[in-house]
């Protein structure tokens, strides 16, 4: 398999892309001008090099313009709190893993490669329905229909947890201050977003993140 | 219903523009470095300024830069001769009904509206994998489980012909010359590439289009 990793630079497209840099062939990022964007994909750019990945970032100002979410700049506040509270959905970006999994069939057809990937994850289930397994399977199912060489899609940890990508990760000896999560876009994670608090429960007991005080 | 259009200011996506104008909230066509682009959307424009419909413009540079297609500006020559010929694949853009839809279901999502709407028809099948009835049903599936609204796909004229289509038009007294199909780009129809070549027998007895000599 040679696949186009869909790669954010946070703790679970990394993992993926360490544990499957074998068959990664391309990594495509996307500056959807969300407000962690820039130092998630600095991130991702060094991952990609350490590796030796090739590495694509694709703007898609059009989100920002147009889609509505807390995530993007000159939206809402970020909420504090964890992913299971209903205030999260603020941060949703409308089909956001559609359209990145579109853009990367199109890449995989174009590059002759024969696979998508993509990191979402079983805690990811409750809050956006575009990382859910029928989302995917459906999603699957399109892209395979819709391309000549049916490409795939594959999410290697869509029932496993985050602390399961972390723990995974941990064996394979990531280091994990490579990668970003904070939807704040601050310097250092916040701590209190949702997406810190998640982090912190995953990374607990090896975590080299530093959250501000 | 209240749907988003997928819009290329062609001859098939103006029909479903004018049949369905009473369900159109908002028209969105894609600037993605095609040879044909500007014409095509200086009617996309023109046809939705009559009608009141609000019309987005989204480009999609990175088609342009990365991917592979003589119908790109870059690719190779445009083919002539009839869609059916196998030559006219190298016009494939690849997956791009199913970007396209993808950005349109986020739209929906952040515009509060029900479902997207294509022009894709039945003549398209035997070249674009991304035309097809299996493909539009898997892609539905994947919009209505990816978004929290359950947006819907419609593709009302999956199952006829252009000529079908053309004559649907005809009826509702759509002006064709308001329209742009010719993949060479040119400021007259070139009447020879695959797309004219389509047109001329859609409209056939009622063709306002003037085509190179």
């Amino acid at each position: 398999m040679r696949a186009v990793l869909v790669y954010s630079g946070g703790l679970d497209s990394t993992t993926l892309l360490y544990e499957y840099k074998d068959s990664i062939a391309l990594a495509v990022s996307f500056d959807y001008g969300s407000k962690h964007n820039a130092r998630e994909l600095a991130f991702a750019a060094e991952n990609c090099r350490r590796l030796g990945v090739k590495h694509l970032v694709i703007p898609l100002e059009f989100m920002g313009k147009y889609f509505r979410s807390s995530l993007l700049e000159g939206g809402a506040d970020i909420p504090e709190g964890s992913y299971a509270d209903d205030n999260m959905k603020s941060t949703v970006v409308p089909f956001r893993n559609g359209i990145m999994l579109a853009i990367a069939a199109g890449l995989a057809e174009s590059y002759g490669l024969d696979a998508v990937m993509l990191a979402n994850h079983g805690g990811d289930h409750a809050i956006y329905p575009d990382c859910r397994p029928e989302f995917i399977d459906a999603m699957a199912a399109a892209v395979n229909a819709g391309t000549y060489n049916g490409v795939k899609v594959i999410s290697p940890y869509c029932n496993i947890t985050k602390r399961d990508i972390a723990l995974r990760g941990r064996e394979l000896g990531i280091d994990y201050s490579l990668t970003y999560s904070c939807y704040k876009g601050g310097e250092k994670h916040c701590g209190k977003c949702g997406t810190c608090v998640e982090r912190k429960e995953a990374l607990e007991g090896f975590d080299p993140t530093e959250y501000e005080k």
